[in-house]
């Protein structure tokens, strides 16, 4: 690349990306530029690549935001070299959420990568305030990880639990298997509730516990399995009507129920379970900066079983074909994307 | 009547209560037996009435269970005299529940007045760890409020609510008018949509704010009183699927919302809105020992409008005109019967 222009990739609309040349820009200020190591395919990514985006992002974005890199520059107390990850979310800073210190889910939230340029490009400028320090022998692969790890770390943080419950995570697909990590790393006796083969044996061989509700009656295992109790957590990450069924008859009295799910169609829901059993449902959205430093800690200790996550590694002239490959997969988990040379 | 004989109303099935002569029975070892003063008519007994639960309550039952009453004899440490009421809960002591503390939703709950006989007895029999004592100069008609009062400070307290937070009632009925009095009395700025324009002339009578979703757009009314923050707290009492569609629409973000109706369908929720604002749902059902004393502290300190809230107070010998009225009056709220002769 020359000095003044980097490789970028542009969703062009109708299921595709285009890597091109385009000139590098100064960061403004209160920004810090970022060499991009590594970034993620996200499901909402996979949103983008369908068209279900398009009124939102256009044809000409950057997309990416599950990243690691590298500070490219001093700026804004950050040092060239220092290992960093983007945490995506620039708030408004004067709505009701911000007002009351929920920022995260600010009413007026700009989500990097969507809604501004993000990390699939060489060098990518970003606020200050949105950057996390990683340690230096992070390796910048599973860094990549962090994103969707803080994700998890917010849905368990939000659910209460504590070490010695039992945990139901209904949905094993890379958000639910990230989702039964965390629990398991917070001291959880996790099982996965999912129906596709494959996924059953990628949640079998990180080690998690599994039922497949389609041969065995959830509500009946998970009785077997808690002594008659349920679960004391419960995640709806499947975002279908038999999950939203299921998560009801499984939890325990007093259960929390989290709904990690983004469900378009409103489902029937048998709230006289609510009431009879005082059941709580937990609406979960994104991450805060807490959230971030327990998946950098996470993710630091070994506690994600990094190396089974990542199934597939792409160069990013290769986007393309990586997005097709994703689409139509029944077993890849989280496909990164090699976005600097020097990664 | 006689030494050895009460006054009793029993349900018989088909709307019918009958008021009998029945033996006094001597209390139980660990029993206390109750001088009954005055009872009130629940929306559970209206069910029992109308036949609803008829497989559990069978034709040879005394209903009754938001009473005021004095000790009859000496029992238990409890003195002859005292005034007390009965939280009409009776626990298993070894099931999950209860293994957690939960006593009050135990698996194998008997609720005193439907599954054994109650309050519309002269002479109440009742496990001493049912009892709260009361104040020497509580008025015993305003006492028979303390169980459906218990029933707001139990659904208040678990709503977390702070003063100053902006609270919607859903549904201005009996039990929407005490989580109101509650959330009022807790600090709360307090809202009750309600349509029937009965209850709402009550619930302005009681000095709240109400507005009529059938003439007023309700999302817009909260928003406008909010600042477009919405309603930190959201009661559901209506029992509907409009009021359930409204909850999600009134709440702001991490609002929480307490569903006090029994919804026996399976309701459509927005579930989107729970992730997209992180909103919280709360079951709740009946009540703590805590709520008990938050209840009798209130009623004592006038907090509750108990003499508009009591629309109707009746002998035990009229106790079947008086489920005639309530079941067809529009404008009731809370109906009592006088058990005693000498309440
Ligand atoms: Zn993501
Ligand atoms: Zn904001
Ligand atoms: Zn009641
Ligand atoms: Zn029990």
């Amino acid at each position: 690349m020359t000095a003044d222009m980097i490789n970028a990739a542009f969703y062009r609309g109708d299921r595709t990306f285009a890597v091109e040349k385009t000139p590098k820009t100064a960061p403004q200020p209160g920004e810090v530029p970022i060499r991009i190591a590594y970034c993620g395919i996200c499901g909402t990514d996979m949103h983008v690549y369908h068209g279900n985006m398009d009124a939102r992002v256009g044809h000409n974005r950057i997309v990416g935001h599950e990243m690691s890199g590298i500070v490219a520059a001093d700026a804004e107390g950050f040092a060239a070299g220092q290992k960093v990850v983007v945490r995506p979310l620039d708030h408004c800073g004067d709505c009701p959420a911000c007002n009351a210190g929920n920022q995260h889910i600010c009413h007026n939230l700009k989500f990097l990568g969507l809604d501004t340029d993000g990390a699939m490009q060489e060098i990518w400028s970003v606020p200050a305030h949105t950057l996390h320090r990683l340690p230096d022998d992070m390796r910048m692969d599973h860094a990549a990880l962090i994103e969707p790890v803080a994700v998890a770390c917010h849905d368990v943080r939000l659910s209460g639990l504590r070490p010695g419950e039992d945990v139901v995570v209904i949905g094993g697909g890379p958000i639910g298997v990230l989702v039964a990590m965390v629990a398991r790393d917070t001291g959880g006796k996790v099982v996965i509730s999912e129906v596709n083969p494959h996924r059953l044996a990628i949640a079998q061989k990180m080690g998690f516990d599994t039922i497949n509700p389609a041969e065995t009656d959830l509500k009946t295992a998970i009785e077997q399995r808690t002594g008659g109790k349920g679960a004391e957590v419960v995640f709806e990450v499947s975002g279908t009507q038999p999950g939203v069924d299921a998560m009801t008859q499984v939890a325990a009295t007093r259960g929390r129920i989290v709904m990690v799910a983004i469900h378009a169609q409103k489902p029937q829901i048998d709230l006289f379970q609510f009431f009879w059993r005082e059941l709580q449902l937990v609406g979960v959205r994104v991450y805060e900066p807490e959230d971030y430093e327990k998946a950098i800690a996470i993710i630091a200790a070994g506690g994600v079983d990094a190396d089974t996550f990542i199934t597939d590694i792409s160069p990013l002239s290769d986007i393309q074909a990586a997005f097709e490959a994703l689409d139509s997969s029944p077993t890849a988990m989280k496909s990164l994307i090699k976005v600097g040379e020097d990664a």
